[in-house]
């Protein structure tokens, strides 16, 4: 069929998507360091993310300097306590004895930053929505996150931070939003499930229950195939030959449903 | 190497580069429906990216509705008279002429959402930052974006809108935040530069330029190896074997790099 002539061949479809099922937020690395000529084809890969109007607004700052690293560490612990008081009792205590970063260990630390005027103020694409700049460089993010998998490091986002900290430690000017703090290192192992999967802190969510129909309240989309194929391990067939469908591969939830 | 045990293989690698390199932002769309099976996958890719303390805050609203398809285009137009105004005269009429978005002609557009209270107000990772489960939302965007080149599809994100009009189209609550409006449809072909580079709108920045070191201020990182190779194409040699190296399936500058 003509409209399928661009479809990447089955093969490239299963790298892409194994690279995608096998991304893990990352907080325990090896302290092995990154070969130069890896983290150039991550970085290269974030930089063609798409960005509105073509702006590309983003910076990669490398961090490997051990005092500006404590430094921020300490920003993480205080703004630790304040996030853990948000929760309940027994709750606090889980998300204490929880390692949510890894900025020491990992041999590198990495700061995605946002230029949101960096082509003057009259961008192509921006009018009432005033962050797409800052939505582009999370696409960045996204590229850089899932090349790295790709590559064999993990990586994981800092998000428990204060900008203002973060623009005193690294010298950041105020025009500058930085928008991801990231470790990034190889690792033991990647985990088949995500961490706070596995600890119990959240369940991943139904993808059928993501879905919405031509309006917001119409979930079902009058019995959509759609709504069933989303569950539906056999989706995968094309992609996977029975052979390389080793649970870890795959969506966990899909791979349950195939055991049924 | 222990540290590099877990790098996907070579073959796998190249899957992942080759849909990135070849992703494009798509306003020219044919008219073919996209099958349901393909749809799925691309929505469990995009399910499957990070999100922070797990909270998963989107969700993907079909849109095949051809009279709210007429509505939203007409804010589209309203925005773009906007948008045109940002611009000198020259710059204006280049502006004009730009096909920006093809409501219409896709088979399916797909809004992408952001509810940032899904999980109650406390969230594992939020503390200062405010703006965390929006970030989250845009790392789906790129999964699905990546996901649907990868089939064979082409993704466009209109932004030339306005939120309250989103809202009131498809009856979306105040606690939603529409994140990302999408067409999506089989295309004629990918270009092999992004659109706004082909017309001479925007260039490619150079990634060397992009990279600081420790802090702001260091843009050289001291003649940092890694500046060198960002622009380097031997990088690819051990991704892309020569034989599977045409121009289109690397980033152009490279490309024309190592042509020199």
């Amino acid at each position: 069929m003509a409209s399928e002539a661009n479809c990447l061949p089955a093969n490239v479809r299963r790298g892409f998507y194994e690279t995608v099922f096998r991304r893990r937020d990352i907080r325990r690395f090896l302290p092995n360091p990154i070969p130069d000529e890896v983290l150039a084809r991550v970085l290269v890969a974030a930089h063609h993310a798409g960005s509105v109007g073509f702006t590309q607004p983003w910076n990669f700052l490398m961090v490997k300097d051990l005092d500006r690293r404590h430094r921020i560490k300490r920003v993480f612990e205080e703004e630790r306590v304040i996030n853990a008081a948000q929760f309940d009792q027994t709750r606090c205590a889980e998300f204490m004895a929880l390692k949510l970063e890894g900025m020491l260990e990992a041999p590198l630390n990495l700061i995605v930053t946002c230029e949101r005027e960096r082509f003057g103020p009259g961008v192509l694409g921006k009018t009432a929505l005033e962050d797409v700049e800052i939505y582009s460089t999370c696409l960045a993010v996204q590229n850089l996150w899932l090349a790295a998998r790709a590559e064999g490091l993990g990586v994981g986002w800092v998000s428990i931070l204060r900008n203002e900290a973060i623009r005193d430690v690294f010298q950041i000017p105020e025009a500058i939003l930085p928008v991801a703090y990231l470790c990034i290192g190889y690792v033991e192992s990647f985990p088949p499930r995500p961490m706070l999967e596995d600890v119990g802190w959240a369940k991943r969510l139904s993808p059928r229950a993501l879905l919405r129909f031509d309006s917001w309240e119409n979930e079902s989309g009058d019995g959509a195939e759609l709504s069933r194929l989303v569950e539906d391990a056999s989706i995968w067939r094309e992609v996977f030959p029975a052979e390389q469908w080793p649970s870890e591969r795959l969506p966990q939830d899909h791979h349950e449903n195939q055991e049924k």
